[in-house]
Order: structure tokens, then C-alpha cells, then sequence
């Protein structure tokens, strides 16, 4: 169940949890929403979400983080005090060890440095607060909890206003120095796009969200006709969000689908680049236009990916995410602790 | 020291053995040559170097390997029985159980099923025969006695008729499935140039020494001027060597510099791709082609994988092999046990 008011979790119905179990908390910090879930033992006890406020004042955002905490809490009849561990999965640069988050700059209000971890342990009786991505966060969640449940061996490729990565090997997310896992930064076209990295050619030029607008925008003033901005506006949003896409495509909107085709083309032939090096058993499609397009944009990565492969007889495993929008909120739950 | 009449290794200077510690050999099995060394404790105590026999059957070269075997245990004044395991690095399926190689085509009678550490073994007096993929075994003998020493996370790439590589993670070299480090079948140019694995636009397409040749012919076909087929009629070889290669760069040759080119644009792209996906500490290029163009060949591939890294203050080193073309012969020795 979800916070009065709030719209509903896309994710697995909550169950009853294990009696006795410790009880831990994650959070999934985004620029758009705030999403919590509960978690007692192996289960998801409650979850709640917000709107993440949008004044460019970090304290309300902290606030906002709080008090879905304490709502997903009150619905599983737990108060803050029976809380073990609290995980937070944010963009931004991360200090793991301070629970500092830095340049997270999609999140009004985090653009410079804030102690996250500190100040929502702050209102929480101190309870410790674990931070790190989001992206590995989410591929966490689906590794313990999900769809990566049957694999030691795996890459979650997040696809969302940016694309990212978390790579599993062994069972453990690889941190390299601190920077594994920069899929979306794979160069799937020497030369090509420019990215929000700016540098050409990596595949989050082709299949990040905000890539794809502003490629759509172009597009547009090329005179190209499209119903994306129709949709968006008619759907008050001010960016073309995963629904907006999703929208589109179903009703044949032929610049969605070209820009659709194209990204899932990058994501598939860097996905067999990664697979030819490292010959992993799964890869997880995740992320907010991952989960918004499901099996059918899987399936089309698969179709770029297969004729790249060194060992065709032997494909890795492609699936969706299992919790779908509670990936990260669950993976942050584990995080802590849970 | 090498074998009287063979061309001498280009390795490190042989040291005297750590007295009492086993001794341990290494078989580094070419199309074109053998090479060998002897390890007692962490020294190369001698080496030896054969042509490989070129008369299509599969006995001539093991009696070769054997009789280099034993030549290099000779110059260590050592016989057969003093010898606690030999390993050799093959091109081919392997199956390691078994110590069998199939499909290894570039050596005259290893076509089809060679069961090469038991025959081998049994020339020896029934020693451990272990057998490896020559590309993994020369990246783990820089790992362990060469350039790697330093580093738990590295990529070797073995630049030669084709390209492969051998991914270290935490010390340990993976294996996937079995089929993990082919970093020469990344997918540099969707669509680009047709590779030896029959797909379109892979590393080796462009960097591995037989691709190379390839075009180069095309390329005089079309009309186009190089002294590369000279330089090769003139050495006596039937393919463009790394020496070939070599030589015609270092006279300014323009086809052979652009060849070299492309194979460097190739290479330090997909690293780049590799790096932002791995976060690795070092990159080593090595095979018969990195071994013979060294540094400068390095630089020209740093060249084009700097401006794709994504941490692009945090670049990985890159590196030559120090054992040079011993790094397959220590390495099969590594594997051994030595």
C-alpha cells in the first residue's frame, strides 16, 4: 500500500513481514519523486512516495525523504524507533563512508554538497543512515530481491534520464576505483552524438532520456513532425518523460519510434561489446524508461545485441527489472542492512 | 641463453634459480614458433626457441616441444626428472581436464583433436602436463613476474593475427563462462569492416595483424603504393609480420602507418569502453605485434582512448610487457605452478 495521496507503487504487493525480523528502510532520492519501502526480513512491508519538492532548498527535500519514511512506517504499524538501518539511493557524486552527496544536481536543492546521510539520521534518532547511487542501488535490489536472484554474474543497464550501469561479478557490484560501471559511457559510435558527458558517441547519447529530447527538439526545427510535445504538454509535464514515450510509441508516433529503435540499437551493441568481455550469465533492463517500456524495448535491445555476440550459441539471460519502481528503494533497504 | 642455431629470446637476461626451490617449464605453442623457459623459484633459469615444424603433423610438434623442453633444461644442467610440472599456452579449444586442444589452425596438425598434455607428459616420464589459451597465459605470466606486478585490476591485450585479452579482476584472471576477456570481438564501428569471426566491425577487424594483411592487399589492388610486400618478399616471409610491420613504419611507409593507425584508433576506443565500464588500474599490450612496436605503439592508443574516459583525471597506466615475447613461455610456467 502506498501513503494517502500519493500515487500507487508500481511494485510486488506487500506481504506480511517475518515476525521478529530487524526492520530496515531504503529510499530512492530522484528529481521528480521520493519512493521508500520497508522492508522486515525478506519482505516488503509497506512503501510510500512523494513528489520531491521542488523550492531548491535541500532542508525540504530532506524533509520530504523523512516524512515518507515515517508514513511507510505508520501503514506497517512501526514507529521510527523499531528502524535499524536506513539506505538512500541518490544521484550525484558520493562519499559513502560521510554519507555526503555532492553535484546531484537533478535533485532541486542538492546541486552543491549535502550531508544527506547525517541529516536524515538527524530526525530519525540517530539511526544509521547508508548512502550511495542510485543506479547501483537499484541494480542491488534486483540482484538480492529481483530479477538477479538466480545469477552471480550480471550487468544492470539503467535506462532513464541518463543511462548507467552496475556491474556484478561473483555475486558482489564492482566499484573499481570508485567509477565501474559507466555502461552509458561506453562508445558505441566513434565520432557520433554528443553527450551530456560531452564527449562523442557514448551510448547515453543515443538512449538517455534527455538525449533523446533534445535530439527531438532538433528534429522538430528540422520540420519534422511528432506528437511527442503534444503528449507532454497535454500531460502538464515540462520534459518527454518515459509515459510520454511510451504514449507515443502506442499510438505510432513515428519519431518515438525511431528514437526508440535508435537507442535500443546503442544499448544492444554495447551490451555485446560488454558481454564479449566479460561473457555474463544475465543483463538486467532497468531504470524509469526500462521499466515504463518493458519486455517488448528488451526484446528490441536483443535483436541489436545477438549478431555482436563471440559465443552466439551461448547468449546471456536479458530480463526486465522483477520490483520494477521499487528496485532502488528496495536495493537501498539491503543496502543498509536488510 | 638460447638453444645453439635458434633465434635468441628477447626476454630478460636469464638469472641464476633460487637453489632448492622446484622447478617448473613453460611452453609458449606458436604457428610459427616455439619458445620455452625454465623457472626455479621466481627466475627464469634458461629458455629455448624452435620453429615450429611445419609438416602438418600433430607428432611433429610435440616431439619439437619435448626436444625444446629439453634444451632449455640442458643449459640449466638439469634433466627431465628434476622438472615439478610443465604448462603450455595453446591457441585453440582447450579443455584444461583434459589437457586436449581442438581447432588450434594456425598450427600445422593441431586442426582437429590434439591431445597434448598427455603426449606430451609421456615423453617426460609421466610430469603434470597443464594446458592453457596462449593469450591468457601470456597476461598471466605479466601478472604475476612482468609489467602487472603491481596492479589487482588490469586488461591484457595481445595484439597479434588476431587480437585477445585477459581480464584481471582482484588478482585473479576471469574466465565467465569460458569464454570471458575476448576484448578483440568489442564492436569498435557497427557495421564497419568484416572481422575473421565473420561479424562486422570488431577490434581485430581493424587491429589483428591477418585483418590488417587483408586490407592491405585490397588496398594495392585498388592502386595504391606500399613497400610491405616488398619488405615481406625480401625477408622471405609469406605474411606481414610484426618485424614487417615494423620495419616498413620505421621507413615512413604511408600504407603501413595508416594501417597502424587505424589499429591504434581501434584499440584505444574500445579500451576507452572497457576502462569506463571496469574502472581498471592498467591496460598492457602485448602479442607479437604490441611486443615488437612497444612504447610508441602504447602512446598512439592512449592517444585515442584519453579523450573517451569518463574519469578522464583517473586514466589507467598503460603499459608494454616486460618479459616481452617470454610473457606466454613464463606464464605456461605460472600455470604450472612456478
Amino acid at each position: 500500500m502506498s501513503a494517502p495521496g500519493t500515487p500507487g507503487a508500481a511494485g510486488p504487493p506487500e506481504e506480511p513481514g517475518t515476525p521478529g525480523a530487524a526492520v530496515f528502510a531504503g529510499v530512492d532520492l530522484g528529481g521528480t519523486k521520493i519512493q521508500t519501502a520497508v522492508l522486515q526480513g525478506e519482505k516488503v512491508i509497506a512503501s510510500a512516495r512523494e513528489l520531491t519538492p521542488q523550492s531548491g532548498v535541500a532542508g525540504d527535500v530532506i524533509d520530504a525523504i523523512v516524512k515518507t519514511l515515517q508514513s511507510a512506517l505508520h501503514e506497517a504499524s512501526l514507529s521510527d524507533e523499531q528502524l535499524t538501518g536506513v539506505g538512500i539511493g541518490t544521484p550525484g557524486e558520493i562519499d559513502a563512508e560521510a554519507g555526503v552527496v555532492s553535484l546531484a544536481a537533478n535533485v532541486p536543492g542538492f546541486g552543491g554538497r549535502v550531508e544527506l546521510g547525517p541529516l536524515v539520521s538527524k530526525q530519525l534518532h540517530g539511526v544509521k543512515v547508508t548512502v550511495d547511487n542510485d543506479v547501483r542501488v537499484g541494480v542491488l535490489g534486483e540482484l538480492r530481491r529481483g530479477a538477479g536472484r538466480p545469477f552471480g554474474n550480471l550487468l544492470g543497464v539503467w535506462v532513464g534520464t541518463g543511462v548507467g550501469g552496475g556491474l556484478v561479478l561473483d555475486g558482489a557490484l564492482r566499484n573499481g576505483r570508485g567509477a565501474a560501471g559507466e555502461f552509458g559511457h561506453m562508445v558505441v559510435k566513434p565520432g557520433g552524438r554528443r553527450c551530456g558527458c560531452a564527449k562523442r558517441g557514448c551510448v547515453e547519447a543515443y538512449a538517455g532520456r534527455a538525449r533523446m529530447e533534445l535530439r527531438a527538439r532538433k528534429l522538430v526545427k528540422r520540420g519534422q513532425k511528432t506528437d511527442l510535445f503534444g503528449i507532454m504538454k497535454r500531460r502538464e509535464r515540462d520534459h518527454l518523460s518515459s509515459g510520454v514515450f511510451a504514449h507515443a510509441l502506442e499510438h505510432g508516433d513515428e519519431m518515438a519510434e525511431k528514437l526508440i529503435e535508435k537507442a535500443a540499437w546503442a544499448l544492444g551493441t554495447s551490451l555485446a561489446s560488454a558481454q564479449n568481455l566479460l561473457d555474463l550469465e544475465a543483463i538486467i533492463v532497468g531504470g524509469g524508461l526500462g521499466d515504463r517500456l518493458g519486455q517488448p524495448f528488451a526484446e528490441r535491445i536483443v535483436g541489436y545485441m545477438r549478431p555482436h555476440l563471440f559465443v552466439a550459441e551461448h547468449p546471456p539471460v536479458v530480463l526486465c527489472t522483477e520490483l520494477r519502481d521499487l528496485s532502488g528503494a528496495v536495493g537501498a533497504a539491503v543496502l543498509a542492512g536488510g
